[in-house]
């Protein structure tokens, strides 16, 4: 691990600025977006998360001694660049989505303002950052969906680099998760976490009754026994006949579980356990979620499914110019043609119009000015989607730290509650709102 | 980003050490294993990654101020737990598998000995490290393959979160992978670093030639010049007019790769270019390289598909708690029961069985002791698989650092000549070699 973070960068983004600070292009004005073009996954909406530790991995962004021997040794840069790195700082303007919005193809989730040499080095980084983040994000939404009003905690830190789980656990917890087991998010993002024992608990002792009075006596009767390192029928006798019958939950890791949950609910019920809770935690995603909807199943653990972005890792998002000063201080829209990965040209501005207060479109303004479009949510019933970040490079540090995380997790509920009903089924599909492009005029804010 | 890594750790783990220091088991001796029940995505072999960097992570593991604050103000555990964490250093043996070396089914990883507290406290962080580094590494072996003699380069850094990029990065050097295009991954682990421009550079000039004189002109006619921003033939043509036949490189990033590359090269060769070099970026996995084999191509650029573990992000491996001391003393062999999940117990010793130099099988040797096993290993003709990582507490630090990244990078190659060519295929299938178990009698070491 390192204190700064300005070597998660890609070698071409420092190439392209040595020879940017030759030919002096670097001191152009530039427009840079952040978006997606398609959603992952074939889902029907996608999460933004992640904008918030962008912001704090920004403050660290700075080359030091340390980065800047690294640079000169490995012969990556020439002298002028590392003197210019030396001074490095982000001087220009940040837009963006909030974190916890949804997004859909073409939405402006990040816009970077600045020189073409301040802004083009932070590419990497942010995109790092957001396509992970969201990934995970866009995952979990779909199983805080499935799961409706039970709780789901996420458990993957195993199944996913080290600190990647802390930024999983950070944007499932957005996304309407409710608790992690990674003790670091706790720390760090403020995440309520959770987590008893493990089958190891159980076979450290003689007796499966030993490990479960030890864990009672130290943690209370409320707790979670693990009920299925041997055979769950005896397991759950003997965690009735450790604990009584008001033992907190079981936890049921194996098995086929809309059977196994059934009749584990029936043992308990018989024994007079009928307020003793059943957590499954194997091997769930939002299908295995939603298959468990009858079932009388108490609360979700979701590992690997969530962490890996069930099924899609990444966002796949991409950083793009899309606007530069022109010699003569005009502003050019400017775009890649080649087939496929072809860009929209423009500054945007997005909007989520509605009507009777859902959602029915991505509405993008392409103006080259951002100031333009405060008419436009006059003449749609739209809600503007993006906040400032940055202003001439200092961060508003409301949308970084722990509040942020909670703004972000009550962002995102109210975010979700204007989809259409059609948007939360979990089968693949076009996304659940089309992107619509409008040309404003730049001096009158209007089509 | 954090330096202690000592929070990076599940919940659970810290609640059954309070109920373990409680019920008195906590100092009982223990063996936990970290093993795969089956390799990634139907791979032929897996790799194992991250080892070194685990140990360095492990020198981390420290509770300082403010984790025990942290642990206390969220009452994570009780009062005597602070103690012990307060205090905490692992004192225990590790041994496993070398960095690079490849693994199958039941392949003993990594085997931890020490009590249990000291050791059930490292299971999230070896998991996550192990599994994150060695699915990327086992992706990146495939890609190794069919890539021949060709130069690949990882440049997914933005398709995954930022530390888990470097890491990605590591994880594919060590796996046949020539350079990355992440910066930090150069200056943390001595990787070659690579990379000159983005479609961004093209798009900041008012004309595509300006961008390319600017790129020669800082870093001379060896470059790489992206030519797929506009029309590619134009590009080519630009290209070489601009740089003359000397040119180092063109990169393609987008188009049908196959068709695209062989009107470049035949362009090129017309234009009198021939010493030019081709290298394509554009969404390569093992299977996109492989059908490249018959094209002109000099180089390949991998992103998102290495990164993300080819369709398996995650490596499945497990931590399980193999053998305890009963209250006698002596050693028990320790598994969970439950249905598809089950383990095998007591601790292990692992070879590589070989005929003629080719692998033959994983033979495992279940055994109370590692030292009675010496004498298997002149019973076959096999190479022992496990070396010591920590003793007593002391890291071997040959194993981790910049000197640890290059041995393992020697160390898979050695490995994966031995197997035999049936292991080399891409397509899916049982593991290469079948992994054998053996009891060896614990005082004479034969069977």
């Amino acid at each position: 691990m390192t204190r700064s973070s300005a070597l998660l960068t890609d070698r071409y983004e420092l190439t392209m600025l040595t020879a940017a600070l030759r030919d002096g292009t670097a001191h152009r004005r530039c427009v840079f977006e952040l978006f997606a073009r398609r959603l992952p996954g074939a889902r029907r909406f996608g999460v933004v998360a992640g904008t918030g530790r962008l912001l704090s991995l920004l403050r660290e962004f700075r080359f030091g001694d340390d980065e800047l021997r690294f640079l000169r040794d490995a012969r990556v840069v020439d002298e002028p660049t590392l003197k210019y790195l030396a001074d490095y700082r982000f001087t220009g303007n940040i837009v963006g989505y909030r974190e916890g919005e949804l997004y859909f193809p073409g939405s402006p989730v990040l816009t970077i303002e600045g020189t073409f040499a301040e802004a083009v080095i932070l590419e990497t980084l942010a995109l790092s950052v957001l396509n992970h983040d969201s990934a995970v994000a866009t995952a979990a939404a779909r199983m805080s969906i499935a799961a409706g009003d039970r709780p789901l905690a996420e458990m993957g830190s195993r199944r996913t680099g080290e600190e990647s789980a802390v930024a999983a656990a950070r944007a499932c917890y957005i996304t309407g998760f409710d608790a992690t087991s990674n003790l670091e998010a706790g720390r760090r993002f403020g995440i309520p976490t959770m987590g008893t024992a493990a089958h190891a608990w159980t076979l450290l002792h003689e007796h499966e009754s030993d490990a479960f009075r030890a864990q009672i006596d130290a943690l209370g009767t409320d707790t979670t026994l693990l009920i299925d390192t041997y055979d769950i029928t005896r397991g759950v006798r003997t965690a009735i006949d450790v604990a009584g019958t008001e033992l907190g939950g079981v936890r049921i890791d194996s098995g086929d579980l809309p059977l196994v949950a059934a009749q584990v609910r029936a043992q308990l019920d018989s024994l007079g356990a009928s307020r003793t809770k059943i957590t499954v935690t194997s091997d769930l995603d939002e299908h295995a979620i939603a298959a468990l909807a009858a079932s009388p199943v108490d609360s979700y653990g979701v590992g690997t499914s969530v962490v890996t972005g069930a099924g899609s890792p990444t966002a796949g998002m991409v950083f793009k110019i899309v606007a530069r000063e022109s010699t003569d201080g005009s502003w050019v829209p400017v775009a890649k043609k080649s087939a496929a990965k072809a860009t929209t040209g423009g500054r945007k501005t997005a909007f989520r119009t509605r009507t009777d207060s859902i959602a029915t479109s991505e509405l993008i303004a392409i103006s080259p000015r951002f100031d333009s479009l405060t008419d436009a949510s006059s003449t749609y019933d739209a809600r503007a989607l993006q906040v400032s970040l940055v202003s001439a490079g200092e961060i508003h540090s409301e949308y970084e730290g722990i509040e942020a995380v909670a703004d972000a997790r009550m962002h995102h509920k109210s975010a979700r509650a204007e989809l259409p009903v059609s948007a939360l089924a979990l089968s693949r599909s076009d996304p659940a709102l089309e992107t619509v492009y409008v040309t404003l005029d730049e001096t009158l804010g209007h089509e």
